[in-house]
């Protein structure tokens, strides 16, 4: 059984190995510059692991893990430009390095890129990868789209926001592991439990990630706090707060959401205070605790030794290692 | 046989039966417009006739033709971004109805969906299918990446502009034929005839649309005139014109490249009168001639009954009939 840590590095070795042609520059320079930098490869080190829960032979998981990975930097990279992120890793974005227009025709190219490795499977299961490939990729861009339609929505509802982080997070992630799964040779019924394991375990790190945008020590979390709040992105924490918030408590909330003009740290601060007297850091941890839970009793139904899902079950417990 | 009127009427039936989800409506409704109006729908019709010329069962190319059809709608709707152009098919532009950031996506979001058509195929074609869909797409972005590089480049030779030009438009025709022909059933050699005769005409009907845009007769063409000229694209016909202009005709043609404010229609007129003496319409005929010429020879060279190519070869001349 290999380690997440393993297909990781191995991840890293064989995207080193893709090939792009040199020219036109503008269109592979940024494909190289996007997938240079070490990420995490989480997505990719998971079709690894589903395929290890059913197989030995990992490598025949490798272009799909490949092409996963090299989608997700095209949705990165078209994201970026719709978000005006202007960072990205550390590093300025495609479109900030070059021009959105580039930023726009790289992506194009790196999700055909992603086809032409998935390609490469050419095994039993590639009609079924490919057909679930698709769809995840469909929803992931349904998943963008209703990100950018709840911006200047102000009805959003616990179920609109699920449902978002769903599509625009958790399938990807889901996905990769069914998709190692398949290549694995898994039967129908344990690749439907590790893709629910990934659909849960996906709500639970977005979910964590807003809670952390509030509560994480900033001594440990890697990147500025608060961002949400500033924004006023309609995350769980913030449509849980206006469901709960009374009097003036509300009053105060909704103050602080349409002010235009304001101290930063102290509308952090403030918003913070409210969701504290409203109890949101709590309802939040159950939250995640919820759907970790939820997650780990998908593998306990997948029928294989404990020792073939040992290494989900750790990844996950290191996904939410940061509140626990 | 089918003719390629019946061809086209057959795509138009099929696409209207595209079905699409109808939420995030801002993802998919802007997929339905683009797809809408009743174009000329060549590509997808050229996949039918490809697969016709070998096999009776055109039916069985269907979903290819619309997977091909829903790529190139996917390739104007970022391309319009990219031109900025605000109107496509007397309509507005899906970024200028819409956003640009819907564009984007959306147009992301039709890329998957022709992949997902792609996998309708399934026979045994399949594979050498997918193979050249992905080779000629990304062959397209490139031809995109060129065209939006020359823009800044003055130093464009002619080869520079034929390959950018095959890249651009002609690649996908020739595709499209050889996908059919591939479902079909077709020889490689066969297969490979009709891709070059696919790549000669796709070169010559984008020469002969440069060349149109400075002499087409105006009560019969149906856009504007001179639009080449006016923004200094660099056609054949400019850089045939630059390489062959001396002295005074060549200060003259520099001082119109290089003048920032003009009247349209003198600059227009004068660059035609340059283009004139330096008999420029003939070396473009010739050479939309050659490229007609070459094509026509490689459906000679295809072995099967002549009625079996008859169509393609109207096909050519109805392209074609606008100079000839």
């Amino acid at each position: 059984m290999l380690t997440l840590k393993e297909c990781q590095d191995l991840i890293h070795v064989c995207l080193k190995e893709v090939s792009l042609p040199e020219f036109p520059s503008n269109l592979y320079e940024p494909i190289r510059y996007m997938l240079e930098p070490e990420g995490k490869r989480i997505r990719p080190a998971l079709v690894l692991l589903g395929c290890n829960v059913f197989s030995d032979e990992v490598s025949q998981a490798i272009p799909a893990a490949i092409a996963i990975e090299v989608f997700h930097n095209f949705t990165l990279m078209h994201d970026d430009i719709m978000d005006k992120s202007l960072m990205r890793r550390n590093r300025h974005s495609v479109h900030v390095k070059w021009t959105p227009n580039i930023a726009l025709l790289s992506g194009d190219a790196m999700v055909i890129k992603a086809y032409e490795m998935l390609a490469e499977i050419k095994g039993p299961s590639f009609f079924r990868v490919f057909s679930l490939f698709n769809e995840t990729a469909l929803k992931v861009c349904e998943g963008q789209q209703y990100d950018m339609d709840f911006e200047s929505r102000t009805d959003i509802s616990e179920e609109d926001y699920l449902h978002m982080v769903e599509l625009k997070t958790a399938v990807l992630l889901a996905a990769s592991l069914k998709i190692g799964a398949l290549i694995g040779g898994a039967d129908n019924n344990s690749a439907d439990l590790l893709y629910e394991f990934g659909r849960n375990i996906g709500i639970a790190f977005q979910l964590q990630d807003d809670f952390l945008d509030v509560y994480a020590n900033p001594l440990t979390f890697g990147k500025e706090k608060g961002n949400d709040i500033v924004s006023n992105k309609k995350t769980l924490l913030l449509i849980q707060a206006l469901k709960l918030a009374t009097g003036p408590v509300r009053d105060e909330l909704l103050h602080w959401l349409n002010a235009e003009c304001f101290d930063r740290n102290e509308k952090i601060e403030r918003i913070k205070l409210i969701y504290d007297q409203l109890h949101i850091d709590e309802l939040s941890r159950a939250r995640v605790k919820t759907y970790h839970e939820q997650a780990l009793a998908m593998l306990d139904k997948i029928s294989c030794t404990t020792t073939r899902i040992s290494e989900l079950r750790e990844f996950s417990d290191m996904l939410m290692n940061r509140i626990k």
